[in-house]
This record gives C-alpha cells, structure tokens and sequence, in this order.
C-alpha cells in the first residue's frame, strides 16, 4: 500500500494578504454597469447592498490586500488546509501522473466558503451593519455565513435557500439554525422578486438567481441591512486565493510544481482562489501551466454560454456585470450539485477565459459521481457533488497523462465534504441519478432576453 | 474578540506506540469469563471472532504497544488531530477556568472511530480474512470500519445498524454503501438472534446489544469472517490512546497541565483514549488529575449500573465481561444519541471507576444539546450528539471553577462533528427533544436476569 503523504503548514504560513490577479491581467477587467444608464457604476451604485471596504475590494487593482489580523485570527480555526499527494488514487487510476489535492473539507462549514464568509461578516460588523441577507444553492455557502456571524457575533443572518436544494437537504437548514440563522427556501413570499416568481410557477423549483433576487431585495430596502455574495464576484474570489497561496508553499515542500490545476466552477470562487496564485505568477512571467475548469454540462455557462453583459439574479436588481452567461432568466435542471446552478460565471473567471488563459470544460453528474465513489474509496474522503466535478476534470487529466506516457503534476482543489449531501449519495447508488440533455432551448429563450446595455 | 489558539504537531509526532493502562493499573483486571463454564476465557475463545493479534492485545500487561508502519501511514490521512484553546467559549462562560478541546472530527469519517477501525481492518487483512462484521449506533463507527475496509482493499464490510438510528440517520447508510459496504437496520432477519427478538417485539427499536448480537452470530458462522467491535473492549480503548498522548505533546506546547479531563462515554473509548495516558501518567507518580466520565442519564450505566459480570450482546453470544451494566436485554430509550445507548460499559472504564480514579457523571439530553448549541456559536464547530455530552461535562466544571474562583485546566474531548445528526438538531430547535424518566422498572428487569458466572 502506497504512504500517505500530506504536506501541513504551521499557522505563521496562513497568508498575511489576499492575492488580487487584477494587478497583474494583461487587459483589463470591462467594468460593471449601471443597469439603468449603461453606464460603468461607481461605488454609490453598490453602497446600498455592500459596505465600502468589500466595493473598494471589488474594483481595486492593487496586488495584495491585506488580510485584517481578525480575520486571520479566525482563519486558524481550521487553516492552514492540508495539501495530500493522492498516491493511493495513482496506483487506483494506474497513472504516471502526480495528483495532488488540496482539502478544504477541513473548514468547521464542510468547504471553502468560510475563507470569504469570515471576512464579509467582519467587514459588515466593523461598518455597523446589524443584518446580511444572502443566498444558498447546496447550503455551503450559507452555513459558512450562519457560522461567520455567529463566530463574529451580534450581526444577524438570513438565508434564502434555493428550494429544490432545501428539499434535497434539509439538515442544511437545521445546520445555520443551530448557528441562529434564519433559512427560508426560495422562492418565497417574504419578497416582491419572490412572490412574482411564484405567481407565475407557484411549483418553481428556485436557482441562484432568484435567491439573490430576494436576498438583494430585502438589503437594499433596510439601511441595517447588507447582502453578501458567496461567489462571482471579484472580491469574494479574493478572499478565496488563501487556497492557492498555501498550495505554493507547500507544493515548495513537496519538490513539485503543478503542469495542470483543476477546480470546479459554479460561480467560480473555489477555482479561482486555488488557480489565481499560480496563474498571477504565470502572468509575471512565471512557469506557464494548464488551468481546467470544470462545470456541469446540464448548466455549461463557460462552455456553451455567451460572454455579454448580464444580471447576476432572475429580477434585475443587481448591476450588470460581463459574464458567460445562460441568461439570467434561465432556470438549470435540479441537477445533486446545487452549489454549481448558476447561470453565470465570475466575470474574473470569464475574463481569464476570454484571455485564453484557461480551459473549461463540462462533466454530466453521473461521471462526477463516479469519478467521487472511487476517488473516496482510495483517499478515504468522500466529497461534495460540487467537488466531484473536479475529481472528474483530475482523472481525465491523469487518464489523458497515461495515454500521452506523461509524469505531469496535477494539483486540484476538493474543496468540500459530502457529509452533508448523503441523499445525493443515495440516489446516485440507488441508480436514480440521470444525466441531463444539454438545455438548448430554455437556454437560447434566457439569452433572447439578455439586456440590451453594453452587448 | 480573542485571538484564535490551535496547537498543531508534525506527523513524526504521531504517536509510534499505542499505550496500554493494564501495565499501570494498581490492581489487574478481572478475567474475561466463559460463560459456559464460568473459568477465565483462553484465546482459543476468542478466535472465532476475533483474529490473535488483537485477542493478544486485548489481554497483555505490556506497557507500549507498537503501531504498525502501515496504520501509522494511514493514520496521517488526518492525524495528528488539532488541539484547541476554547478563548471564545471561556468568554461566553466568563469563567476563570483554561478550556482546551482535542478535535477528533477532522478525520474523514468525522469522529475519532478511525483510530481503532484502520488497525482493526489491517490486523484482519494481515490475518487472510475476507469479511468483517459489525454494530453501529450512530454511525459512526460503522462509518468508520466501511472507510477502513475500503482503504485497506479486498475486505468486505457488513454493518447492522440499530434500527431507531437507521431511521433517525439514512444518510449514515449512504455514507457506509458509498464506501461499499453493506448496511442491514438491526434487528434484521438475516440471523437467528434478529429473527428471535423480532418475534417478540416486530416493532423493536434495536439497541447495541442486539446488532452486537447479529453481528457476532454472522462472524462466528464464517471461518472467512471476523468481527470488529467500535468500542468496549481493551484493544479498541487501546488504539484510541492516541488522541491522549498527542494531547499530552500539544499541551507541553502551551504550556500547560491539564487539572480536569472530560469525556462522553458510551462504551467508553473517546473517553480512554484521552484519559489513559494522563492516567497513566498519575499511576505512575505523575499529576493527579481529576477525571470525568459523562454519560446520558437515560442510559447511565456508570452511575446507576451494577458493576457484575455479564454479556456484551443481548443474545449472550459473547463472553462474560466484569462491568457496569444496565443488564444485557435492557433496550435504552430512543435518545439522539445512539453511539452512547450501550447496557455496558468498557471493562478498563469500569475497572477504572472502581478503583476510585474516574467521577462519572450522568446529564439528560436537552442539556447537552444545549452546551453544543452553545459551543458551536462560540468556537464554529458544530458537535456530534455524543460530544455534547462532553461540551456539557466541560461547561459543569468551568461553572464549578466560576463559583470556586479557580483557574484550573479543562480538557476535554470533542470526538466528532454533527454533520451527520442534524435530524437531532431539527429536532432540538423545533423544541421537540425530551429528557427521559430514569427506566427505573425495566433496569431492574434486566439486571434480575444477569447470569450466575462470576456474580
């Protein structure tokens, strides 16, 4: 039986700044806009939803942000993550390659999510802010909120969970109220987005689109009140670069340096925050790498959206922001991996992309299920629906290595545990999983209506 | 807020040897029993369920066992386990008292059960055996012994699982199949003992006792199968003493001598794992130290218990242990807390007690449930049911330092997450958990049928 290598850090090692890849793009971001004029927004526009340190965040391109000693402080509950070389995985997939993985399923949230979570809940306390709203698709990001406000304390939180995802788990719900958060699913009658949705489809199975309706909603109509994102945009990727920037340090320990780095993508944060660092150094002049992002082919925004300006929710309240989009309109297939439903893409993650920086790809369910069944029996981690899409995009770089008889060194991100999503588990060995067409026709009518400001 | 405090060890600080008590204890344990004949039990005994090494391990005297290279490799998958500093929570109790809680959850079944599943699994494998059998209340060492099966390869895994568990838990199911094992709600028809007790009473919950049964009856049929127990027995205490001896190098670390030691105790092995080795050291001339044994008050076997000898199963298929029994047949009530719903206890624990060296302590669910709660918001780790009973120790005797104006040392162990209990949480914050009555009448019941042997 191969060793069990795991490469750990101590604490001294947890970054002191977030990396921000928009100091080091060779062209720059497209800026958002105003929904109204079509004009690029300016801090105003977000102040009503975000405190001033996240907007100043979003847009700025300096190269490192310092990360506040409180929030470092928290990060140590669980960071710095191990990084594990997957020898008993090797052997399994009989690969020359080396396949590394980073596991953030360490994180009292089961994910990645808390990296950014901490520091939004912190950033509001310190503005005042009383409440935040925000949205949940698996329950990830949500529980890491309920935790980061609880850990933070005296700031409230309620979560607008996408209902298909709330049926699917309902221990998520019991999870971020045992935090003393409130979680409501979505679409719900606590809001004009939400109502209005549930007029017209009153069985509408929800998505991330309209969760952030509601979310954004009912910030921007209570000035105690802010909303926070757990994805897409640019400042909630840079909290997430932690991951990276400790995967260097410690593939430094293990006398390697990635060829390949692969993340799955729903909104983009987990990808981003493992592959920025590495491509920031690349983009220096550093060693060039392949990037691999991985999306479920039943909602493809990478590989079959349209790049163009778009919302990021169902009922517009949001700027636009250019993206690949599905259109904001579109509603994805209740497809086990509610952390991935969205109909957009970061737009860093998209601009990356545009860049030809970076390779996206799609993966149906059934062969990201299979692909986590087999990784958990070598590795002995069984991970989230969302990260099995990386385990698959890893393992068709692996089979890809044996073909070409190539040594490469593949680093992804598994950037949660299944612990909470056993009943996707369930269905999958009960042989009741599916995979789904690719959603031609919904998709083209969503991007029929895409807006007309900047396109 | 206070700062975060984490004490992490590197790998070389895995423990080499598991530690064994018996060298130390001032007076030797009493003889596991035949309970045909009432003399001492040989190994021969022994052999149809269990493989030599680990019958030789559960009755030397010798002080340091050593861990085999393999298990110490796959020990690294998540050990050595963090060591926390409760700041946050020793504020939220303003007490004067220094909380440190050892972290068993970050292993990849989410509870320190792994500990003893992967020698359990390898010393089986080493020994031809194609098949394991076993019990599970919780899940989480049927979990952890389906994790161990597939990481070691080509050992099949059965688990009966007590049925009120599978009900409240079926995800835990899911858990265990993912990893390819079998999982059968006990009691089952698939062996006499089920089918007896079934004819009784259709409805039975099940216990420990009664998959114990099941499990043992399946393995003693098989010369190709064995069976492994998650607890009880001194070899399970035995290699659990790994969490007490990283303690012991992460607490030189702070600097610091722990004056009390909590653990939950079901069978009794989170809690002589952390326990053992500070005892031993007391044993042997070291600090005395106060230690504390919390079990759920509707199941107390320690506190209101008869320290005689009796079966480990209901069916009387095992040998006879000296312990403190609630009575082999006696059926605890459907408390959320099924990995400490056991008749008996550890013999070591017991013997332990006895001697004068161990406080237990009895405390009702919705007390524990409420020191998680409480735990969880001050330090972002949500505990296992189980754990709670510990949280709930700990939070008793911070009090007690509160009102007495010590500053002593708590250690405590936090054994698992509750990832997969949020059905008890729901059911907690929905206020619809409650404590139950001491089964004075059905104790009583069950202790009038111990057997004669050794009584």
């Amino acid at each position: 039986m191969p060793d069990q290598v795991k490469y750990l850090l101590d604490e001294s090692s947890i970054p002191t700044n977030w990396y921000n890849i928009q100091a080091d793009l060779p062209s720059p971001m497209p800026p958002i806009l105003h929904p109204g004029t079509g004009q690029p927004a300016g801090p105003e526009d977000l102040a009503a939803i975000f405190p001033d340190a996240l907007i100043a965040q979003e847009v700025t391109t300096e190269r490192d942000i310092e990360i506040p000693q409180p929030v470092r402080e928290m990060y140590k509950a669980w960071r710095p993550a191990p990084l594990f070389r997957a020898r008993r995985l090797e052997k399994e997939l009989q690969t020359p390659a080396k396949i590394y993985y980073k596991y953030e399923g360490v994180s009292p949230a089961g994910s990645h999510k808390p990296n950014t979570a901490l520091p939004q809940a912190w950033y509001n306390k310190e503005a005042g802010v009383k409440k935040l709203t925000t949205e949940t698709g698996a329950g990830q990001w949500g529980s890491s909120l309920a935790l980061a406000c609880a850990m933070i304390g005296d700031i409230e939180c309620k979560v607008f969970m996408v209902k298909c995802s709330a049926q699917q788990k309902p221990y998520r719900k019991a999870f971020m109220e045992s935090f003393g958060a409130t979680c409501t699913p979505s679409p719900s009658d606590e809001t004009d987005s939400g109502r209005a949705i549930l007029a017209g489809d009153p069985k509408c199975p929800g998505s991330l689109g309209i969760a952030i309706s509601e979310a954004v909603e009912m910030a921007a109509k209570d000035p105690n009140t802010k909303y926070a994102l757990g994805s897409v945009l640019s400042h909630v990727l840079l909290h997430q670069t932690v991951i990276g920037q400790e995967c260097i340090k410690q593939l430094e320990l293990a006398g390697d340096d990635p060829d390949v780095i692969v993340g799955c993508t729903g909104g983009g944060s987990n990808f981003a925050g493992l592959a920025f660092p590495f491509l920031g150094d690349q983009l220096r002049g550093g060693k060039k790498r392949r990037f691999v992002a991985v999306e479920p082919a039943a909602c493809p925004s990478l590989t079959r959206g349209k790049y163009a300006y778009d919302f990021g929710d169902t009922a517009h309240l949001t700027p636009l922001v250019k993206m690949h989009t599905l259109g904001s309109t579109f509603v994805p297939p209740a497809i086990h991996t509610g952390g991935l439903r969205y109909h957009g893409m970061a737009p860093l993650v998209s601009h990356v992309v545009e860049l030809g920086l970076c390779d996206p790809i799609g993966v149906h369910q059934l062969e990201a299920f299979a692909a986590g069944i087999r990784f958990a029996k070598a590795e002995g981690i069984l991970p989230a629906p969302e990260a099995n899409h990386a385990v698959a995009g890893a393992f068709r770089e692996a089979e890809r290595c044996k073909r070409e008889g190539k040594s490469e060194v593949i680093l992804f991100n598994l950037c949660g545990h299944g612990h909470f999503d056993m009943s996707a588990y369930q269905a999958y060995n009960a042989g009741e999983l599916q995979d789904y067409e690719y959603p031609e026709k919904e998709i083209a009518m969503a991007l029929a209506g895409l807006p007309p400001m900047g396109n």
